[in-house]
């Protein structure tokens, strides 16, 4: 990021933002994008405001794919495109372009969004469930020994990182029988590590956690899958289409595309995935630590499936849970709650999130438990 | 618009800009939404990065979907949406919602849009043209005389703007039989002028013409179409489900619809439709008036279907096109090419494309013809 001005724009003093998302953006993003909204490349006309045929755009497009290509390692046999809709959408389109009527996908059960993407199958052929945490109300990844394929499913779809749970697969699923593919909800846990993109065949990822804008997904599809589209789609759903146009079959989210491709460069800053997964460590290294070194609180995760991104706890009771969430916001650590579907506390800690803020959370921790314990 | 700082970012000139779209955002929205990237409402949180869950972002959809209601004078009975994927997944969703197999929708072939909307539905359920200008290089609205409605229609389909050929409907197309309503893709003239919203059934309209942001699509309907939908969809396609989670089922596009939010307000601050239409109708004036008092330039539209929003026109040649394009840009009047599938130029000028932007072109037009006529 060059030439960002400082300006007397940003007096407010910024919150720590444990938001699942939206989530953090990197302030210095944030500057360049102030600046570029008044004049894009000195056009005199804003991120906003320019076509998205034009030749300021075909710059933001081609630097986003290309430094997206760069920071996944992502190669020539893949596609990126970023997509509308969010991941959600995500759940129906992929077994609506890929599964026929009488074939099966394999599915794990690891939360709410798993719990989505299969029920959104089901519209569409059979879906067969490879792996479940349901029963320990999704406290884990399902265990090697606990996996069991179809006999040919067509894809076997995962949710890498469990948001609302807080678990994170820091392995890769068994391998699946056949020639199926990986199709991975990565919503909340991309680029927050290296990804070795050879092992996926198809990769979606909501914008709104660890690269910026909200119902811009970054899809990342491997190119002979595109050929196995078994429905006659309606236009914007037909990801041939899309990656032949380069994502501009229509008006695409320009700004969406602007913002992810400004995160992108700001990741190669930090130095890139290896060094933003030891940043990420670090932090969550802070909470956790907090978390088992003292009695008061109780972790929801298994210990070796704990996310890295969103770390969920609770603590004795739900008056104190509210407390807790109440006067952490008042010290400016903010958007702690946990989903209404599991409550207690969450603290998502993407990457844009600063260290700073994994500390002041374990100093509130400390100061809360010794109070409150 | 309140409180907007005077800040030192703003230096770069701002070039005229003609984009068909994405199109020019108001600069007062421009300057507002540089403070709220940082933090909005003071919360040391910025617009990007509040959950959509938030207290802050329900005030942000609750002033969008009220300020919405107030500028189009919008009854009780319809919802406002705001939906992803831009109007072009309009074109597939509402058939699919909407048209079973077997029934017949109406539509009116007036170009482009019109036509890959027709091509969608025909995926659906049958398509009947009411009316189409095909023959004439889409240079007009079809007269009342020329529409011959099917015996049944489930809706009647229209695009009150076509972007790419300069033509606007004026009027509503003549009364539909049954009980068919209207649907309409307002993506191009949207909010440029008082709307009767009781006169249609559905309106979409994709923000980034007169609304702001691309990706998000802007949605007006009526409550018992609501109640009409004839297929089991996703729920992302759903228009009774996102009705009933106020567009919230999943992540909303939020900056989208902060976006749409500040258009709105600052609508209203104009004086709200009656007098943008006013402002409007002053702009196209001074482009048309020196059009047509120059035997140089010959216009598409035919003159009573002439649209407010985009202007197409050629020169007496191809190479005097290219020219007057090249020399405008250098004068600061950008984005003047017409679409590549009808060529010579077209000026696009939205509710907020400043009035001194119409008279420079002018000058320009009067100065090219006199130097090249």
């Amino acid at each position: 990021m060059t030439s960002v001005a400082t300006n007397d724009l940003n007096t407010v003093k910024r919150a720590f933002n444990f938001s699942a998302g939206p989530g953090v953006v990197p302030e210095e993003v944030i500057r360049r994008t102030q600046e570029d909204l008044w004049s894009l490349f000195g056009s005199g006309v804003g991120v906003l405001e320019h076509s998205h045929r034009g030749k300021e755009f075909d710059r933001v497009l081609e630097e986003a794919i290309a430094d997206c290509r760069r920071v996944g390692n992502i190669p020539d046999n893949y596609q990126v495109m970023f997509l509308q809709g969010g991941a959600t959408s995500q759940c129906y389109q992929v077994p609506m372009a890929f599964l026929a009527e009488g074939e099966t996908a394999d599915y794990f059960h690891t939360g709410k969004w798993a719990s989505d993407s299969l029920a959104e199958a089901k519209r569409f052929g059979h879906v067969h469930i490879a792996g479940s945490s349901e029963e320990t109300s999704f406290d884990r990844i399902p265990d090697d020994a606990d996996v069991t394929y179809s006999a040919n499913p067509k894809y076997v779809h995962f949710t890498s990182n469990n948001t609302i749970m807080g678990t994170e697969w820091h392995r890769m699923p068994k391998s699946p029988p056949g020639d199926a593919w990986f199709v991975c909800d990565a919503s909340s846990d991309i680029f927050s590590r290296p990804i070795d993109v050879t092992k996926y065949g198809f990769i979606y990822a909501g914008g709104q956690k660890n690269l910026g804008p909200a119902g811009t997904v970054l899809v990342i599809v491997r190119d002979d899958i595109l050929e196995k589209q078994v429905r006659d789609l309606p236009w914007m759903l037909d990801y041939q289409l899309q990656a032949k146009k380069q994502s501009r079959y229509n008006t695409p989210p320009t700004f969406g595309i602007y913002l992810m491709g400004q995160v992108f460069k700001w990741i190669e800053e930090q130095g890139g995935l290896a060094e933003i997964e030891k940043i990420n460590q670090a932090k969550a290294k802070v909470v956790y630590d907090t978390l088992d070194s003292l009695d008061f609180y109780k972790p929801h995760a298994r210990e070796i499936d704990r996310s890295m991104m969103n770390i969920t706890f609770n603590t004795p009771s739900d008056e104190l849970n509210k407390k807790f969430i109440a006067e952490a916001d008042e010290q400016g650590l903010v958007n702690l709650k946990g989903h209404r579907s599991i409550g207690g506390m969450r603290a998502s800690m993407y990457n844009a999130f600063p260290h700073a803020g994994a500390e002041a959370l374990a100093s509130f921790m400390k100061d809360f438990a010794q109070q409150n314990g």
